[in-house]
């Protein structure tokens, strides 16, 4: 056994609910919990964690050029997340501290979800459960008439694991799939939409699984949604500030759109109240990736991308910082 | 167009939400709706329908021996529904009326209901959306863990259009399919078990698509809720009384089995309260045929039936009544 000096510092932040991870981690690690100290988290990681040289996030802490400051020796960021926009990636980058993501430990979490939130809107399956809980069946009878799932023409905007895994399951309630990212990918065997407008347009339900980007902030604005049209459903799985939410209310409210269905929001956990009086929304407090199999991915890619760096092997998901 | 005298005369009862039906119908028949009327249904039936060769039932009326006592020239009864455990088949037999159903026009709508009430109670989707609502989120922060569909293994209860149409769309999720059905079908690549017991053992979900006769009704009791097991989830989108509702609750609020999504109850739209307040069953209206397009198809059927009844050409969807 590794005496401690030998054992490699690693700081981690991470939720209160997942300590699980501690005590994998700290097999190899020694592990320096940020929520270990009540003194303000600058002074802590000045005093505790100017050696740590590898530093492992789950969850959105904001990884910011301040926080960069007090963590001189670091040269390896594992975010426990597959996106990565509350990491400052340029300042890691000029820092040299490599970056690296969950890479498809959620991906079927995430797919699942969406068509969870997909059917649940569409066939109206929270607002049936509140009818009844509220007493309103029994007394009222007849409830009113969802929209059908099967059939439907889904347009997937972006791509990737989380993407395909959607349209895979979409193809066994015969949805008629298409899709936009970046660039058109010939393996792929649905009709490709180089714009997002025409995506919405040709669509009755816009699936948003792409990563948050400069080009990706508020894709989905006033616009985009009077394309879909007064019968379309839009399902967030990827990240709130892809959709103008400002904009989104006054659609759903107006009946611009048909409904939504929102894993995520711009300033979460706050969500616009407007939302909480609607029918036609499913709101889900970010819980795409929160099941225990999640999880377990989660730690152990974690546990592989920093034994990978610390026996000077290749990362397993290193982000691409450009 | 044919004179009053000539157009057969169709008896209908439906919900009143369904009146697009009447204008349907009457293309083609003089329709007498049971609601137009203020006289007590017997004497209502006894004054005009006694004519009527022809009834048409949307929605769940039962068709009792008294009913029909009133209907001496009643040839046909087309159910606008799947099931048609509300109607005295022994009593039809007797008077040598001839029963038709829906076929498969819901079976894409209910197996959707299906998929969608599964992944609504293992990933917590409308207890998610009541977490926000009510502003638990902001207030409270994490929101607990569901449970993964993907990979689940899913027994199959019934496989008929319903039960296979359900597992179409969890192969989608890689869920592992297996099923009950009163024999084993040679075309189905999936594991047979040959008693439900062995079905809820070997599974983490149990769906129950099969329909209720005298062999399924209770199927579900206490046994069978102690097999699946105390992280095991049951779906309903068949008929309340397919289970033992009495010992569900019991078995939901004492942990037996893991959760429950029920879009059908043994005495509807009754639900026994002590499911109001758990959160890990959903709560359906029995709205799994609850779409336009699933109505739309039921309109379609009936006429057809009824075409091919008065001008002596074979029923599309005839019952067997042995």
């Amino acid at each position: 056994m590794a005496g401690a000096s030998d054992t490699p510092l690693v700081l981690l932040h991470r939720p209160p609910s997942l300590d699980f991870m501690d005590e994998i981690l700290s097999r190899n690690f020694r592990i320096l919990n940020t929520d270990t100290s009540s003194e303000p988290l600058p002074i802590f990681l000045s005093r505790h964690a100017s050696s740590a040289r590898a530093f492992v996030v789950v969850g959105r802490f904001f990884v910011t050029a301040e926080i960069l400051s007090y963590l001189p020796s670091l040269q390896l960021l594992v975010c426990g997340s597959v996106g990565f926009d509350h990491v400052d990636l340029a300042e890691c980058k000029r820092r040299g501290v490599v970056v690296t993501n969950a890479r498809n430990a959620f991906s079927d979490d995430v797919a699942d979800c969406a068509v969870g939130l997909l059917i649940s809107v569409l066939r109206r399956i929270p607002a049936g459960d509140r009818f009844i809980r509220s007493g309103d069946w029994e007394k009222y009878g007849e409830f009113r008439l969802g929209s059908k799932v099967s059939g439907k023409r889904v347009g997937i905007l972006g791509f990737g694991s989380i993407g395909s895994f959607v349209a895979k399951r979409l193809e066994g309630f015969d949805c008629v799939i298409s899709y936009n990212s970046r660039s058109e990918k010939p393996s792929v065997p649905y009709r490709y939409y180089s714009d997002i407008l025409s995506l919405a347009a040709n669509n009755d339900v816009l699936v948003l699984c792409c990563s948050l980007t400069e080009q990706t902030h508020h894709i989905v604005n006033r616009e985009v949604m009077e394309s879909l049209g007064k019968d379309g459903v839009i399902i967030n799985v990827g990240r709130g500030k892809l959709i103008d939410e400002k904009e989104m209310v006054k659609c759903l409210v107006d009946g611009v759109i048909g409904g939504a269905g929102l894993d995520v929001f711009e300033n979460e956990p706050a969500v616009p109240e407007e939302l909480f009086g609607l029918e036609n929304v499913v709101l889900s407090p970010h819980s795409g990736v929160a099941t225990q199999g999640s999880l377990d991915n989660v730690a152990e890619i974690t546990l592989a991308n920093l034994k990978a760096f610390f026996s000077n092997r290749p990362l397993l998901s290193p982000v691409q910082l450009d």
